[in-house]
């Protein structure tokens, strides 16, 4: 049968993800992180260069959903009680990490000599951590477990938390008036909501899942409900204005403790496939036409080295009481921006704030922090690695 | 952060796959098999009833990759030589198949006194086999290893390149002249593709794989390169003019005999995530609106009987030298026309050919088969699956 319409899904799909794919093994033997390399496709086959494909509906919602997969499955191997433990650490590291970025950004623009309301949005957008990039090297070799991976996670649950408030002020406060009350109700929500699913969550799970799984007959149950927790706490995150992903991670920390090899397997699955689309569709949004132009240029590497430098002064001091060599790892951690950064400019783009070539600044800025971030998160923790590379599991099921 | 956009994505995925959940956990406890409850959900989430869910880009998206998942799952079980040797009686099933269903389609509509160019498109739309329903059923069961089991795949196959065939005739009599060398070119290419990939792809990945494989620092190596294949078939088989399934159902035997467990957990898991999509995606196309007028509902009826009737007889008779019993299976088993017959109605009503209520039946007609048809599969194979029950090795997996 003809099936010319979707034939372009196909298509897409194939030229994705094998790019990903032949640019994941590339960086692997240039010993760099594989996850660089299937970032570095999105940008070779996206519009900037080859021009194979572009940004579109459906490759955005595989990237979420990809990106739902990855922080599921890495809240699988987390538990929320020790997440807990480095709670009071993650919170400073999460708001001076935020502060500081905020700042410089700022800063950096008005000595460029833009606009105030600029200077506050590509300040904003400088921000938010992407968790999805240190997940997802860490997952890789086996390091979840170590203190500062628990301490990066925690602060990029609540880095999200605080990104929600500082975009709803920096909205109000360049776009229209603050209501103040509005505001506090969607903090209040937005962190009663991940308290309590972290807190009670992995409890709630262990007492209702054994006993709904016996009941019920439908094949792979255990999975099922975890997919359909997955899906379900992303819905309730976004409702209460967080990134759907860390309803995912929610989901993922509240299954750690009853989930068995199988559910992870078929997770994994799951995420093997979806993934890449998440990486490369990073890469893809890239727009380098905007650097024609000298002094956009030399504006996006400043604001790269602010946006690298910013995030390690803030969120490291932060993480200091736990000693030099965690902090280094938590502020390293802490330097991908991601899709979210993007997202911030978006806005900033739609409301009049924000001219083509600042958007363009703070996507390379998002961009190019998850390309630098991964060597050097891989450089952080070579001790580490050393140390858990026979004995972590994650390692030998990838021998199989 | 605000993901406002992406909202509804997470939402109208939630609700699909966990309506098609509840809905397949009904069905097993009203002794039906799971897939019956998950089509239902579609139609009862869908514009006709609830109206939570619309057909959408997205949404078909992920049906067509969850048909692509499922095919290219039933291949990884099934060997490409065991295919080929009941090539023969598969090619006269397949044959007799079409022939039947389109001559008492033509004949119904005209006896109701619609018109010769209306007539023929009906009868078109009877002609092709959907066999991702009875695929899932077969799999569930562990019945794939039956040779009617195996008829059936390889008739279904065969299926799609005498649809496409079918399709085109019928397009160039109703719509413009026929251009006979284009049409024998597009059989030739159809079918050089489906039978050295079938005779052939085996053979070369055993080969190339272990290599390959041995090659890659990529993690998941093995489940990549499947993953890569089925993608790259489906692209070609698109492009050849056959269905993006037909090239991940090749994909799947090319991978049947190299494939560790490991890889197939890992297909599985994708599968179990995305093939609620393609089944409740069925559901969700019907629209029951036109059925307020009798004649229209009456005519529906005629058609789905006529559909059951012509695959049941001209399948069944194809394969009477296997013995009734097998006979019988393979009718039954050819019975659902899913997505194939309403993409041929849609052309239809593009062409200005068919009415909006021949859509609608057409569409009826194509998912009530595949509701009625996975309990007959069932009454179908008892003594196998009696049989059979306690030795599979996927039912094993899902006592875990």
């Amino acid at each position: 049968m003809p099936h010319n319409g979707t034939a372009s899904i196909p298509l897409a799909m194939f030229i994705l993800f094998v790019s990903a794919k032949i640019m994941a093994e590339l960086a692997e033997r240039l010993h760099q992180p594989g996850i660089v390399g299937e970032i570095f496709a999105g940008v070779l086959i996206g519009p900037s260069v080859l021009g194979w494909l572009a940004p579109n509906e459906f490759l955005s919602a595989m990237s979420d959903i990809g990106a739902m997969f990855l922080l599921f499955r890495v809240g699988l191997e987390v538990k929320s009680s020790e997440l807990m433990k480095v709670g009071g650490t993650a919170l400073l590291v999460a708001c001076s990490g935020v502060v500081v970025p905020f700042v410089m950004g700022a800063a950096i623009m008005l000595l460029w000599h833009q606009g105030v309301n600029e200077a506050i949005f590509v300040g904003a957008s400088m921000v938010a951590t992407s968790i999805g990039i240190t997940a997802q090297v860490l997952s890789a070799k086996g390091l979840l477990q170590e203190v500062s991976s628990k301490v990066i996670l925690a602060a990029a649950v609540i880095d999200d938390v605080l990104g929600l408030l500082v975009l709803a002020v920096v909205s109000s406060m360049t776009h229209g008036k603050t209501d103040v009350l509005q505001l506090s109700l969607t903090a209040l929500l937005a962190t009663a909501f991940t308290v309590i699913v972290a807190k009670w969550g992995s409890h709630a799970v262990g007492r209702v899942l054994p006993k709904l799984n016996e009941t019920l007959r439908v094949a792979e149950s255990r999975f099922v409900i975890g997919l359909s927790l997955l899906l379900g706490l992303a819905v309730l995150a976004v409702s209460t204005g967080i990134a759907a992903i860390v309803g995912a991670f929610l989901a993922g920390l509240a299954l750690a403790e009853t989930s068995g090899p199988r559910e992870r397997d078929l997770a994994q699955g799951v995420s093997e496939f979806l993934v890449p689309f998440f990486l490369a569709g990073i890469g893809l949004k890239v727009d380098l036409s905007a650097f024609g132009q000298l002094s956009t240029a030399l504006l996006a590497l400043t604001i790269l080295a602010a946006a690298l430098v910013s995030k390690l002064i803030g969120c490291g001091v932060g993480a200091l009481r736990l000693g030099r060599t965690e902090a280094w790892r938590i502020g390293i951690g802490m330097v991908p921006r991601g899709e979210v950064g993007m997202i911030v400019a978006q806005i900033g783009l739609g409301y009049g704030i924000l001219t083509r070539n600042s958007y363009a600044v703070i996507v390379f800025m998002s961009v190019a922090t998850t390309i630098v971030a991964p060597p050097l998160i891989k450089i952080a923790y070579r001790s580490a690695a050393a140390r858990g590379a026979a004995e972590s599991p994650d390692e030998v099921l990838r021998m199989g």
